[in-house]
């Protein structure tokens, strides 16, 4: 892997995906391609990787998929496309699985096909494990734990990363598995906890919401900037071991009360908080920290610090509600 | 749960569900019902469970199957149905991912809506342990390693394990987790390895065949009788602990070669081995022992010798062949 090698983004489009190729771009990769399934994205992401790296196409098609993989001969992907709401997969189950399911099938049947000389990057989640039995969650998870997923999008994650394993070991892919924990930063959709909090802080600033509303906050949760967590795949996409697992996350916990205490106290006004039902889940996993020795190990780790994370997301707030 | 509890077994038509329901009658259960998807099937399943306890439907349609459970309200459910080929699943990924999928959810989603108080056993498969680091192979594989599956129809028994753990985690269901190792018998299709070998020995008696074809005889299995297997079953519906999950197998390691040996050796002719590559796999496990200390403890062991089962199998075949 050099600074020219064709490197292939799916769902460049999405928060984490404008992130890596943000950090790409800022070390000197010249030949970095994106993928995005709507032409308004793919018009927006042309601004930053150029009309001819920017590919339109529906990921579950495998010929159109196939095709892009013999053209580009990518030396790595980072496959993040998947539909990743939690509260969309208690209501869609099936749709969420088969999507993630084929997304997952597509990718792999192409690099066996047609580019086997590819790293891929698979993305799992942490939320794999899921309610772990109590002796693992006492301790930071390591990549032995085994799964217990609370919901099926984190089943349908499980999935993908055991296909990845299945093809892996059946046709000698060369692929690197990886577990992110809660990934935060600029940008992220409000229908994740902390922009949402952070949108609401910036209407109360307004004047145009009384209350900040929040869910279950004696969780405790591993946060990564996800400014950080973009170096991580770099890092994997050159010096990961073929077939191994790795936890992506910062290794120290938070519960989410500490979270919204240091939000609250960035607002420019008093904050009032109060829970709200339809925030709180089935089931929470009390306890949700990462082991990132095996990172670690690779020369990787975070430099952010929470505050200043949080400091940018109420920024970017501020922005997005101008 | 009594000997006049309603149990209601899926796929009971097939191999492990003909079984079950034998030894469920053995031991004076008297309201066991079963579901087959083909006409023929229920036919066959009739003769013995009597007409009115036989329901022939489609387990993926979702309201069929909800109001099966609203009528019965069965105390116990043992969900065999499921698209169960390794090889099948190397030619139609997604569409065994799919069915199985489907299968699970819709079995959950009814449970939930219509029958909270039914037992389920939940069938995943020791496949999904797949092709583990050798430290978990050197010695018998607990119930706590990972999951490293070879092959989709691996992935999608993960999946539904993990879907059936969702479910119990979000909605408190009764479920218990069981992984199978091989159970083998009398009865079983000649898709599978053994019974294979079985047809392939009667055809050399009968002179229809010259040599028998045999796969990769290096590795390692755990084999159970399907009977004994049967036994397990009824077992986990009384006694087995909610949430957790159980290991079927023998706990006793035996090479292929040895199995072909001993078969062989029951054979009425000579018999001349041959491999024949169409019968290797991508990739096989090499070691494949299960621990199975927890079933144990809830007084279930092993009780028919492999010699016994063997013979038990060639026998099938010859009556089969006639």
């Amino acid at each position: 892997m050099t600074k020219d090698s064709v490197l292939l983004i799916t769902g460049a489009d999405g928060f984490v995906g404008q992130h890596i190729i943000n950090h790409l771009q800022n070390i000197q990769y010249t030949n970095v391609h994106g993928t995005a399934f709507r032409p308004e994205s793919a018009s927006r992401l042309a601004k930053t990787l150029g009309n001819n790296n920017v590919h339109t196409l529906d990921l579950t098609n495998q010929p159109a998929v196939t095709n892009l993989l013999a053209t580009l001969q990518p030396r790595g992907i980072i496959h993040l496309a998947a539909r990743a709401s939690v509260n969309e997969s208690y209501q869609q189950a099936e749709a969420v699985l088969n999507t993630n399911t084929k997304l997952q099938l597509v990718m792999l049947e192409a690099i066996k096909e047609a580019a086997k000389q590819a790293r891929l990057i698979s993305l799992g989640s942490a939320q794999a494990y899921g309610v772990l039995p109590a002796k693992y969650q006492a301790q930071p998870i390591n990549e032995e734990a085994p799964f217990y997923p609370s919901n099926p999008y984190a089943v349908s994650k499980a999935t993908q990363e055991l296909l990845s394993r299945a093809y892996q070991l059946s046709y000698q892919l060369d692929i690197i598995h990886v577990r992110p924990f809660n990934q935060i930063g600029p940008g992220q959709s409000t229908d994740f906890a902390l922009p949402s909090f952070a949108d609401q802080i910036v209407k109360i600033e307004k004047g145009q919401q009384d209350k900040l509303l929040v869910g279950n906050l004696e969780a405790v949760r591993d946060f990564t900037d996800v400014r950080d967590a973009a170096k991580a795949y770099e890092v994997l996409l050159r010096q990961g071991v073929s077939g191994e697992v790795y936890n992506l996350g910062s290794g120290a916990g938070v519960t989410m009360k500490e979270v919204v205490q240091k939000m609250v106290a960035l607002a420019k006004v008093k904050i009032e908080i109060e829970t709200d039902p339809s925030r709180l889940r089935p089931v929470d996993v009390p306890h949700f920290v990462a082991d990132i020795s095996k990172l670690n190990q690779l020369g990787w780790q975070p430099e952010t610090s929470l505050e200043q994370t949080l400091g940018d997301i109420l920024e970017s707030a501020r922005q997005a509600n101008q």
